[in-house]
Parts: C-alpha cells; structure tokens; sequence
C-alpha cells in the first residue's frame, strides 16, 4: 500500500483546516468531455469531500449515504484512488467493514464550474466509483492530532471496481478502471 | 398527494435554470443545532441537489449513489418531503422502481455556512433522509419544457422513514419523522 503513504501527509493538510474545497490550488484546467480517464481523475483530485454510500447492516441492507471528506494525494499529484479518515463511532464505516459494498459519488457543482447548468444537467458532470471498501492499516490511528483520539479515527480506502461518469450529453463516458488508474499527466 | 402539485412550479423554477444553488432566498437564518427539526427542515429546505442512493439491481445489490437535483416545495414554504425529476435512462431512477429503498444525503457544505469547518467535521452539518422511493403519478411528463421530451422524466419522492442528522458535537441528533414533518416555522 505504498500510495497510501504518499496521500498521508496531504490528508492530514485537508483534515487539519488549512485546505477547504475551494481554497486547492486549481491548476489543472477542466479536461475536454472526450478524455474521460483525464476528466474522471481531474473530477476526483479536484473535490475534497462527497457522499460515501454503503449498506445499512442494522437495516437488512438498506442503501445509507453520508457525507466524508477524502483525498486521492496532494494537488496534481493524485492518483485517483480515495482515501477516507473515518471513525467506527459513524456509521458508515461500521457498514462498510460489515459488507465491503460502497460507492462514492462526487459532483462538479461542488468546484464551481458548473456556470449556470443545473446540478443534474450533464453539462455539470459528475462521478460514482463503485467498489470495496477496506482499513488501510492497524498504524494510521492519531493521524491528525486536532481530532478526538478516543474516536479512533483511521485510514481507509476503496478499490474501485466500476466508474460511472456524466459529462457530456450521451449518457455515461465508456471509462474502464484501468484506464482511469494508469492514466498520467503529461 | 395534494402536497406534490405545490412543489410542481416551484421545481420548473429550479430546473429551468433560474434558480441555482446558493442563488436561492436565504430569507431563513441557520437554526440553532438544537432545535433538531428546524435544523433539518432548514438544510433540505435550503439545498437544491444532494445523492439518491439505491441499490444497483444489475450488481446484486451493490450501494449506487448519483447527483440529482429535488425541491421540497417553494421558499420557505418547503414541507420537507423531497421531489425529484428524473429519467429512468439514468440507473437511480430504474434502481428505485425494482428495490424502492432509497437514501438521500445533503451536506451543508453546498450552502457555503460552513466556515472554515470541514465538510466531514460535526460543525458542519449533514443530513441523510432514508426511505422508500416512489413514482408521484403518471401525469408528470414533460414538466420542463427545455428538457428533451423523449427521456420521459417524470416526478419521483420518497416516503422518509429515518432521519440521521449531525450538526454539532456529539452524534445524531434524536429527530423523529413525525417531529420532521410536523415542525412549522412561527
């Protein structure tokens, strides 16, 4: 879990206050429509927060979305897998190392550069990526030192499985996840 | 369903491109945290998109979240029941009329009162509605006129049937479905 090491220190920037939503460095323009592995990872580095969803194991499985702030690495430098600090006094991360099914959905209207198109418009895009939720490790307890220690606060992480991408009119962009994860700034 | 034909214009208004997010009147200030009713009625009142969560019929189940746009109602005459305008060309829509249970989560992030709180800190307030999705009626097509008539969107609600909101300190705040749904603004 090497990458995991590399997104610590940026986490901690984002979780500690220094970073909110907007305040990123954007340096990286919006990519065309078209370069859907170069937009969906422009789309994920760019946000810092969206809703996790997982199954509600107290509700016969049940469909629970809750709101998380997340980071795929410092800015440019992502790698387009998230990685969440969440304790198990939620209950989304109780869900989700019950049944490791989750989704992460993330819109564009939350960067501001959606202009005048409504949040369900497909000129404002959006993304879900679909896959297994799982801990990093047993070491990234006390990570960030302003949030409670007794909340047990970790690292976790989603393999992503499946990409839904809305950008354009047409429907969902053809995006396979090896694209989207072997895809590099040039 | 006398209270879906109120939000009927008001949800023309919204996805017609005249109203967008924070340009909404902010006539209602934030609401202490303790009054956990008027709280929630304020953060769905005051949201205009968030994610629907369903479960994905085709991948056995699995959480799928995706970005739509509701309305509960008109200004400050919100009733706190949520209306969407969806197309069963997207996967939501089709998701929810197989396996009706549904969630929808909205962060108070979007509205911009957040301060310097992270989107995932208890100081910056969160909603998930959970319930069972359904169809309003078969009368509803072509609502929006701007919007491509052979996509067949039609009005979508939910029956709310929990209710988890953090807004402070100290875990979910105790709300009843019945207290949500009553509370009236003096």
């Amino acid at each position: 879990m090497r990458s995991a090491v590399a997104v610590f220190p940026f986490l901690f920037f984002l979780l500690s206050g220094f970073v909110n939503g907007r305040v990123l460095p954007e340096s990286t323009p919006r990519p065309s429509p078209d370069a859907a592995a170069a937009f969906a990872r422009w789309l994920v580095s760019q946000n810092s927060w969206g809703v996790l969803s997982t199954l509600a194991a107290d509700s016969g499985g049940a469909p629970f979305g809750n709101v998380v702030s997340f980071s795929d690495g410092l800015p440019d430098k992502g790698l387009g897998v998230p990685y969440f600090y969440l304790t198990t006094l939620d209950p989304t991360a109780r869900y989700g190392l019950k049944d490791p099914r989750v989704s992460l959905t993330l819109s564009e209207y939350s960067l501001g550069t959606c202009g005048n198109n409504d949040p369900e418009s497909p000129l404002c895009s959006k993304i879900t990526l679909t896959g297994k939720f799982k801990l990093v490790d047993g070491k990234s307890k006390n990570l960030v030192s302003s949030w409670p220690k007794d909340h047990n606060f970790e690292v976790y992480t989603m393999e992503i499985e499946d990409i839904y991408l809305i950008n354009f009119f047409g429907g969902p962009k053809p995006l396979t996840v090896d694209q989207y994860l072997k895809w590099k700034s040039s």
